[in-house]
């Protein structure tokens, strides 16, 4: 990482919150001029004191403006800055991609525009949350809108691949489907079902497990950048929830049947969902692998046992593919879930073993 | 772990899958005389060979049966059991309870049976997959019938103690419809969308974070098990999923109606979903504390590269609350995110940083 870039020589970020203070500390640790503006007093300036760039204005035109304010704001805010800056190329970084492609599709303008979306984030937000590393790794969608020039596309792919991302080039309206699917709808899932949570008994939700955990782990995040983001894709969003609302009254009629109707066709159910988790990239980029095999070790909960523990790993010689802790119900101890590939987790096991572990599979 | 039991002296484990031969191991290094039964021949012999009992019949009547066997299986198998060993206490493990209660309460011989449900499992099934240690810390419910005397709810009560699980003593249906909420509709959640990427574009599905992984990562277990517990289970399943529902239907009009019906129901809907998460136990049993944070450091793929980092951690003095790896998309680098309590979240971030790696927050 951290290359230097030949192009943009000078960015404006317009917007310091987490994503855009993000790209300009990626940006200027990579050689380029950043400028910032955020419409709140003192943000750039926070952003600033970060290594983001100055938060004085460009004293030369800038070859790139990045708008990255919340969503709402920015098809409005994009056709703005493409007249102020008459010789830039300008992007943006909103989840959601057709209203600014209807905005400035098909305007004089447009040849200037590339929409972007990259898939990164964390649970917190603002300048303080900003990192050069955030987007390492991670898919960049890239849309054109309706006049977008190749150039100004190929401007904008080299940024994002120079910030170490994955660039993904889509059509505006696949890539709000694509979100939607990937993201907005499983938001809202992962949200009703903690909501059931919410009015339940209290013994009831002491039985939570791991499972309930991850399917509600997302459900936590904070709600008014998620208002936005479902107001601006509400017809794509809502297409795959009656989609997935059809399947549930297909689970619900099969669970008042009863008998051979109900293992008919909830098992049908059950493969198309393990059939879906087998498409979701995982390690590398490649479609999750089968043959891994998770080993499981308990941990007390001091200072010093994981580290412990992954130095005997590390002894091993066993490359780790995943690793997590899952803490006890009731008790100070966890439990290390090791995901090895399936043809080294016996050596992993008697190696761990031997060393004072109790691992198991 | 391991303390020595009292009581059962002799038991008898019917059923050597995942559950029952975990329950044998446990109880065999804890000095119980056990004994192992599986319809399929060799299966027990298996399970006795990893030093979970003795597959011969018991010489003595057992003080205890354990009836292991799938859930559709359990209540006429409990009941013969009970007229073969007219002095044993019985308990099972099957995840719904009330088929149980229904068939023996009120019978002559439902004095000596206790229901039972550990909430513990593993991705994998067979005795190959048993431990000893697999309920430790977990809650295992216990769920006395019509007639159940308390003699016998406190002999089971203290086989589930010995064994380091956390005993919760519930009703049949209660239990049943705290399984529904916690466990079996999140799955179906989870499935149906998982089920959704089953027949989405590649180019979509290619767009995944890690928050679509957790939402469906459960939905890629097996499905015969699944097929049992949601017959069994139907009437509580279904009942919430119909809340759910209808949930789903107010967020389907607020998407619909859009502006401010929209802002202001689905502000609703998000914040009882993240009211439900806080009600989750966590750590230790409490609710999830919202006092941690995370630290981010991306990691290569090499081995020890963890081994390292994790050294480094203990250096610092800071313990782990949490820990995950995030896999990157495309990329042989993970990132890896370590919760601390937040106030050492600056001191790790420093420590890490000022020994080469590059955390962020």
């Amino acid at each position: 990482m951290s290359e230097r870039v030949d192009w943009p020589g000078t960015a404006l970020v317009v917007g310091c919150g987490l994503i855009g203070t993000s790209v300009a500390l990626a940006l200027s640790v990579r050689g380029t001029t950043v400028h910032l503006r955020d419409a709140t007093p003192g943000v750039a300036e926070v952003a600033a004191s970060l290594g983001a760039g100055s938060a004085e204005p460009p004293g030369t035109a800038p070859d790139l403006v990045v708008v990255a304010v919340p969503p709402a704001a920015v098809p409005d805010l994009a056709a703005c800055l493409l007249r102020e800056f008459p010789s830039a190329v300008v992007t943006d970084v909103a989840s959601v991609k057709a209203p600014v492609a209807r905005a400035l599709g098909g305007t004089a303008d447009a040849v200037r525009f590339v929409g972007g979306h990259p898939m990164a984030g964390t649970e917190r937000s603002g300048p303080m949350a900003g990192s050069a590393l955030l987007f390492e790794g991670r898919p960049w969608a890239l849309v054109p809108v309706d006049g977008t020039s190749p150039e100004a596309l190929e401007r904008v792919l080299s940024v994002v691949t120079a910030l170490d991302a994955a660039p993904v080039v889509m059509e505006p309206d696949e890539h709000d489907r694509a979100v939607a699917l990937v993201s907005h709808v499983p938001h809202l899932v992962s949200v009703l079902t903690a909501g059931l949570l919410a009015v339940a008994p209290r013994e009831h939700v002491e039985l939570a497990g791991p499972g309930l955990r991850d399917v509600t782990r997302i459900a936590g995040s904070a709600t008014g950048m998620w208002l936005q983001i479902l107001d601006s894709n509400a017809g794509a969003v809502a297409g795959l929830l009656r989609s997935l609302r059809g399947d549930l009254d297909r689970v619900l009629d099969a669970l008042d049947a009863g008998g051979d109707v109900l293992a008919g066709r909830l098992s049908d159910v059950l493969d198309a969902g393990r059939a879906g988790t087998r498409r979701i990239p995982g390690k590398h980029g490649d479609a999750v692998t089968v043959s891994n095999a998770v080993v499981f070790v308990p941990v007390d909960d001091r200072p010093g046992v994981l580290s412990a523990l992954m130095a005997d790993i590390g002894e091993s010689g066993v490359n780790i593919e995943d690793f997590r802790i899952d803490h006890e119900y009731g008790r100070p101890v966890g439990l290390a879930q090791i995901e090895v590939a399936a043809e080294r987790a016996d050596h992993l096991t008697a190696s761990l073993a031997e060393r004072g572990w109790t691992p198991y599979r």
